[in-house]
């Protein structure tokens, strides 16, 4: 039976070469799975795709080619020289798979015709590499918050209003909405609307296609997500909880932006919120650094009280490289939502939960209860 | 029905004395429960007897009034004046309670006679304030590692030995002795040795109670025991996982002494082996630093290699109150325990894991599972 | 002779309360002079007024009582209890010598109603305390950054302004205006705007009177003038230089107004960008978080690139209590300034950088140099 | 006229290997001079050598060739992989130039003969590269403490004492010797002894050479010797200052024997001691830490009080690279050293402390004023 397919939307950047040319490099033995969730003891025998068996294409709106953005990313520390050495061939196979996204892609419509021309790419990239399925995963650039649309709410006024002109929905949920009509499972790895749309959701169910979101939860909010549960659980009292993020690369600048920014920051203290079963005051700031090229560093300080009023702190600094923890994370997701196609799931996939900052679906908010979601559904 | 009795070994520390009051502030109604997990909506129904049923006694081989020790709190920031002004007759009456400790015991023998004069004052407490039970809880300063004796392994051999000359047993093992045989469960919250001998598992079974231990998980561990779990569900690699302590107070000036700090060590590192599959490189420092009175500074450093090999590091400054992080610790676990008790448990109570840097029994080591064993047990 | 006033704008502000309760406790023996400056050493001998020479009294919109702040303090941490049982007299006396300021100062005119009557409670203070001198000193609340006008440029043209309608100067400034009519010298130890208008230098001259500030420099800032100066003479390339400060308090609830922020913002770059020789990159955020009451945390990120392009970085925690830092300094300032009254200093005094975030004049701008000049001008 | 030669004791180590890559690469134009005090703008005019006229020889207990190590710096994130290419030919040129150290230097006597083979090579050095002069800088691996010995004390008994059996000197010390003999200045830029025996000054006094050392300030120390100073200037009380240092590479496994941490550690509390003007509580840790490869991470934690005994902190987290700290400094000391030879200066050059944890003669400890020294020397 023939592989699964992995398409990128935003396969040129940081988070997609690295994974693509990760797969290949453990493939090759050149790289143990380190970061790989699905790699773990708990997951022999759940029937994920191997990662030898994933082929890659995607879309990006830049043209630089892949073997030159993974010299790139040798220069800024991310991946090994020896590593793309070796994975020469593969970046190779994976550019040959790549195609230029409408650049007007939900700016201008209508966005029908748009729609259109990914559901082909999709279908061709499957049918030429023989594929029993492929599962798009959306890496671009976080989009600022969507703008409401009547449209949005139902699908039969959705199918109508993108044959209209004008934008009806960002580029994230086009890519979604395509997906789904191409027999494709969706992710969105990012913060941006992806399938969190009641039109969408519908569309998902009616095509039988599943699918998780949204933002990869790599850093500060991983972080949130196995602390804040633990003052929780001792009945310790947090009174604020502040963090300021110093990102380098495409995302800080991106975030930079205040209106980005703004859902990115929704999301992380919704994670405290809901561990700690109320709001928690404290700022977020994301500030774009350019300097730090591909890293990250989030500094987090923790206030708060205990038996009898004492105050009490903790600090935190992650310094870590976003593409490498985010990309074995979408190769993870890739195959679980591979297996949850299988299974017949459609819908969102609340057992992905594990992976997100902002979970679709009624999950639990701490790690480790919804580490046992996934394994237990994997298991199964 | 009677109360419950919480028997302190230590009973004059800053441990102790934050839970005793703390406690009567509680039931006065000046100060939440904030720190107490047996509080925590999860509890609610677990048949634990409530804090205002606890009835405070114990033995310390100082003799600085209750009331002297609190308001030296006051002056280190531990306690609020208002709280030591709200329980000052509390104070009192738990006074009326402590008995001198044996300087002895443990050093020189027969120690039997030294364990015949504890069961007689934990009998009379029993007798004297009508109490359902006692719970003995060894909150007395850190012991240096055990001197092995043939005795430790065999309850008759022991028992004949603590009727010969010379030091058999540790202070904390004592305890353990003299609580089972007045028929009461024990809580060993130090690194010291408590009921961790064959002899004295035995004697355990034999009198038919419960015990608990060892070392409460307050600071550093307890972070280790939410974190090392993190990064083994991310299949991160942990390359090292280095820490220091900066201490102030009696338990830094004991853990000063290596002999001392070499126990506590050694369950701190366990914590990282366990969650992390194996040995983890790096050291732990425990430093005496007066100036820092009760507050205690941790700071740990933690360098993992993610996809592909990307070193990347998370660094954590956990700055407490160890008295105030213990003492709520310690009314839980006199409650737990008092419940294990009234359930008819005998030997090690593997639940209470939650607690303890170095769980009895065969317990997982990650603190959310052990958060879900301690309440589907509490809740049954 | 008689002594020396110190006459405080914001004198039952956090800060002015500590430092009246301070220098009482010095002069009674209660308390070393830790945090005075004034006191080291190197200032024996100085001709400085004796700290049991100072004279409070000051302005304040709101009026609660001193001794009642004491109290407050008391419970925040920032004062010992016995402190302020040791001074209750001389709050007593400092709270006869406290006068309610009008509160439209510097928003409705004509300001120089306002102004007569400050000078009015300056003189009535020092004839009332047979003072040899009062110097002014400035420690409310930041105000907003100031909004120009044309009179600002010119003494005369000012003078014309103030006797008009509606406001004219900030009132910073309408106090330094005021201090320098009544004889006195006048210090800025907040960001606002003070005797900075040219207007204003003119009648220091004319009056002969000296002025510094502005802009106590108490943490952040103070690391920063220490350490951007070592990167620069080991000739390291500091890339980025991000900072993020939680602040409690009234302070920290002022400075969460953007603009009060903005003054405060300016001059921490401008420590480094005069230090370093140019323009560095990264942001400075000041939360507000109540929580912390009158405590402070400031984490620092400087990134640098060393020989080889190596990246590196340093990051700095500093948790202090702002009215503890910065009270001894009012107190060395008041001191300071009266020497230079005495030794016939008018304008600024840039001897006196070595206080201060952005100092007047033309002074260096790191620390050791600013301590050398301050010591030789000193002993001069 | 001809070059400066450099001659490096442990020519092969990192910190070697990274200086005269870096030196080539400057001169090539491969690379800015980040990291070089001697390129400021201080220092033009001063007459030091100029980098491009350097030339490199040493000496090594092995014999990994120059090429080969500087490969293992760029895989280990040192030396950028397009630097090592640039310089290929300079490190030919020094390899040519590099001579085994004989292995018992210090350890099997009698000692004079070790001498007189290195007196050979630096005098054949000098000639074969028609040097107007040479330095010796000692950057070997920390020698545990020197055992004393009689012949310390004098020139005459050395002399006789090194032609017997036995060792008399350390390494570090028949370096000096050999030094002085051949008509070389010495540097010391670890803390071994070197140098530092009446018996070695006295012969360098006879010799007229100078010396400098000893152990490069490069990081916890070279923050500690800005910090403390501020701490002094504002009259504020440091009560501790713990600190924990993690170094991978050869140095932290040297300085894992605790005799080599010791003579470090003295040398790090002795910067606290001489600018606080007494004894600082604190310990220091040095740990071994071999996945940070040839990076360190450096914690430090300062308890201080201020006014009124109010209690703050200051946190401090150094991440460096210790080869690209010290190698521009080896350079630096190599011309300034060079520049005190042309002068006539023999003996110790205190003007040269700024750049040692532990400098020689009766010098100022903050950095500030090091500097100021080190520029007024220069200059004139």
């Amino acid at each position: 039976m023939g592989g699964t397919g992995v398409w990128l939307v935003g396969a040129r950047g940081s988070v997609a070469t690295t994974a693509i040319a990760g797969a290949a490099a453990i493939r090759a033995g050149g790289a143990p799975p380190t970061g790989c969730v699905a790699e773990l003891p708990d997951f022999t025998g759940a029937g994920l795709p191997p990662l030898s068996d994933l082929v890659f294409g995607g879309h990006d709106v830049v043209d630089t080619p892949l073997r030159k953005r993974a010299e790139q990313l040798v220069r800024a520390g991310v991946l090994p020289a020896s590593t793309v050495r070796l994975v020469a061939d593969d970046l190779e196979s994976a550019e040959a798979e790549l195609r230029v996204a409408d650049p007007d892609a939900g700016n201008t419509g209508p966005q029908a015709g748009t729609i259109a021309r990914i559901v082909d790419d999709l279908i061709d990239f499957g049918i030429r590499n023989g594929l029993e399925r492929t599962v798009v995963v959306n890496v671009a650039s976080t989009e600022p918050p969507c703008t409401p649309h009547p449209a949005h709410r139902d699908l039969d006024a959705l199918d109508t209003a993108l044959r209209g002109p004008g934008p009806v929905l960002p580029p994230s949920s086009v890519y979604a909405y395509a997906a789904f009509r191409a027999g494709c499972g969706f992710v969105d790895f990012t913060p941006s609307t992806g399938a969190r749309l009641p039109a969408l959701h519908e569309l998902a169910l009616r095509t039988r296609q599943p699918y998780a979101g949204r933002d990869g939860k790599t850093g500060e909010t991983l972080l949130r997500s196995v602390l804040a549960p633990m003052f929780a659980r001792r009945g310790l009292d947090v009174l604020s909880w502040s963090g300021t993020n110093l990102l380098g690369g495409g995302d800080g600048a991106t975030l930079a932006d205040p209106r980005a920014a703004a859902s990115k920051n929704a999301s992380k203290q919704r994670v405290l919120e809901r561990n700690l079963g109320g709001p928690v005051d404290g700022q977020v700031h994301i500030d774009y650094v350019p300097a730090l090229g591909e890293w990250k560093t989030a500094w987090d300080h923790v206030l708060f009280e205990g038996f009898l009023g004492a105050r009490m702190s903790l600090q935190l600094t992650w310094q870590g490289c976003d593409s490498a923890l985010a990309a074995p994370l979408v190769l993870d997701l890739a195959r679980f939502t591979a297996k949850a196609c299988r299974a017949g799931a459609r819908g969102p996939v609340p057992e992905l939960g594990f992976f997100f900052k902002d979970p679709v679906g009624d999950v639990p908010h701490d790690l480790a209860t919804q580490y046992v979601l996934l394994r237990d559904w994997a298991q199964r």
